[in-house]
């Protein structure tokens, strides 16, 4: 076996899950988009559908037709792309909620689907998706006698409680859209964490459900256990990997294992990463290859078969940083080429 | 269809092939590795056999395994990572010729597959996959009395056609194997560009069959079309996307694409990277979120539905700048949400 065990744990998902609906009195809803940040979003979501959540969020229609397919009718699937040219015939036949981002969109979808339900999203500063305030003037009565279900805008800095624009776009939603009678939301993880304030009817947890800041206390869900090819000894002044770009100082004894930036490593964090052998912390040295990385095993007394990437020791947040990146992306670059194993703790 | 559409010109990748084939008198292989970096392992190989490729290149047995369902019997599965601990099954099963690095290795070998062919896998200094010259010193006679199919290594520095190493490596392959029968490899697709010294009896191109650097005159392989969500002005003062990152200056027009860092455009190639909207270059703004990025289209005259992230304006190699990585892992980081079209050209 030199393929790598990414296990995911299904529990500690529905655990964080449970934990920050705890943290609000309205509904806790699920973001599953991008295959539930990389770790397989019809497994992710019948656990939580089981553990109760009834309303999923994706980005696309395409992917809201496969979470359908998975979750069975029942479920709210909401798509915060909203409904694009061509989508009128998946949201129809998977039951799917568009959010309307657009007074293009808006009549996009009355006229293909009159009477299909929808909910409205509201650009509250961000700049990124829905409905401008002055937009929002033009079209809010007549959206709002169609009913929308939902009616949400996104926060820009929520993983930074105490940045200024979180209160901004607090301000700016409530001024769009105290009292409407439709059910708002606002929080993502972020606002989840900064209080009732953030919470309005709906909250819609992403990243905290996968073990990820910025909700300290998440469980870790992905643990990745990574095969060693072959120990080899290194003497001072030769190089390892690609570009001759680490060179041993001392007699060094490096390790060969088999995953690389085609499993969704990052090529970027090999200067500052580490994995772990059993107990002891080992660095990556030389440039992480498509399929190998070596590692300097030297302080190792037993070699293990097998080393850690993540997990037990260290959390996809202390990879992001060596990185230069964020957990989100560390999870959703997971390649395919793994064994995915769920398990449920 | 919120879906971006990635189109893979299989026909490109047998032209690339062809053009690296009439460089070298021997065997020209295939490295379809890391799902044919990215790209999709089965149609590639298929298409490739199509084209003559007698032999193909994995890093797992899991991987050759796979491959062996999608050619069917007669193609020759050659296997980076060697025999590993319960490999002997897939090995024999979907007739693999694992390369050998190791003297563990080639025992564990001959124990479990008494005359199942094998490969052998040299470390001329690269330091990370096969034995090391005392190693193989140790091993040799036996080795090639056992009659490998192959003895290769693979170079550290090839990308640069005038790094010293390439010299060190050619010269230490040739003191490890001059004199033996067995056929010879050390070149990928930077050592058939080098010439005809670094040929020998068999090249294995990977990043050159798919447009990518150092096979400078490669055809490019893929394309990218990302669907426009919705197009805003955003006045001087006001932000786009996560973090603040980016205020605009002047009165501009912003774009919200459909795809992210989860589709494995690299969140860091954020501050760098341009799309293309029809003729015009447009610059990404903001932090690449997850599922969306923003686009400054003010220089925009007719605003398309989709823009162009890879394709005829831009190289693997432009982006792989932008994102401060390498050609390779722009490939093998595109995600699983595109609808992938496969044409020939």
């Amino acid at each position: 076996m030199a393929q790598s065990v990414l296990t995911i744990d299904l529990g500690a998902i529905c655990a964080n899950w449970r934990a920050l609906a705890a943290m609000n009195d309205g509904e806790t809803a699920a973001v599953v988009k991008a295959n539930a940040y990389g770790l397989g979003a019809a497994k992710v979501a019948k656990a939580l559908a089981d553990e109760g959540a009834r309303t999923f969020f994706v980005a696309q229609a395409e992917e809201g037709v496969s979470l359908r397919g998975a979750l069975g009718s029942g479920p709210k699937i909401y798509v915060f792309g909203g409904h694009m040219d061509g989508d009128a015939d998946l949201i129809r036949q998977a039951d799917l909620v568009p959010m309307i981002n657009s007074i293009d969109q808006m009549l996009r979808h009355v006229e293909a689907l009159p009477g299909h339900p929808f909910g409205i999203q509201l650009d509250s500063g961000m700049n990124r998706l829905g409905m401008e305030p002055a937009e929002w003037s033009a079209l809010r009565e007549i959206a709002l006698s169609q009913n929308p279900v939902l009616v949400m805008s996104h926060l820009a800095c929520a993983d930074d409680a105490s940045h200024g624009m979180n209160e901004f776009q607090l301000q700016t939603f409530r001024q769009m859209t105290d009292g409407i009678d439709a059910p708002r939301s606002l929080a993502a993880t972020g606002g989840v964490v900064m209080g009732a304030a953030y919470h309005f009817d709906m909250t819609r947890p992403g990243i905290g459900l996968y073990g990820g800041l910025p909700f300290v206390e998440a469980r870790p869900v992905v643990s990745l256990s990574i095969p060693v090819i072959q120990v080899r000894d290194v003497n001072p002044g030769e190089s390892v990997g690609y570009g001759n770009s680490w060179v041993a100082r001392v007699q060094s004894r490096i390790a060969t294992i088999s995953a690389g930036y085609a499993d969704g490593i990052i090529r970027a964090m090999g200067p500052k990463a580490h994995v772990w052998a059993g107990e002891t912390r080992c660095k990556i040295v030389g440039r992480i290859s498509m399929d190998l990385i070596g590692v300097d095993v030297g302080p190792v007394k037993d070699m293990p078969d097998r080393v850690e990437l993540m997990g037990r020791h260290q959390s996809i947040d202390t990879l992001a940083d060596a990185a230069g990146t964020i957990g989100y992306e560390i999870l959703t670059s997971l390649g395919t080429r793994y064994a995915r194993t769920y398990i449920s703790t």
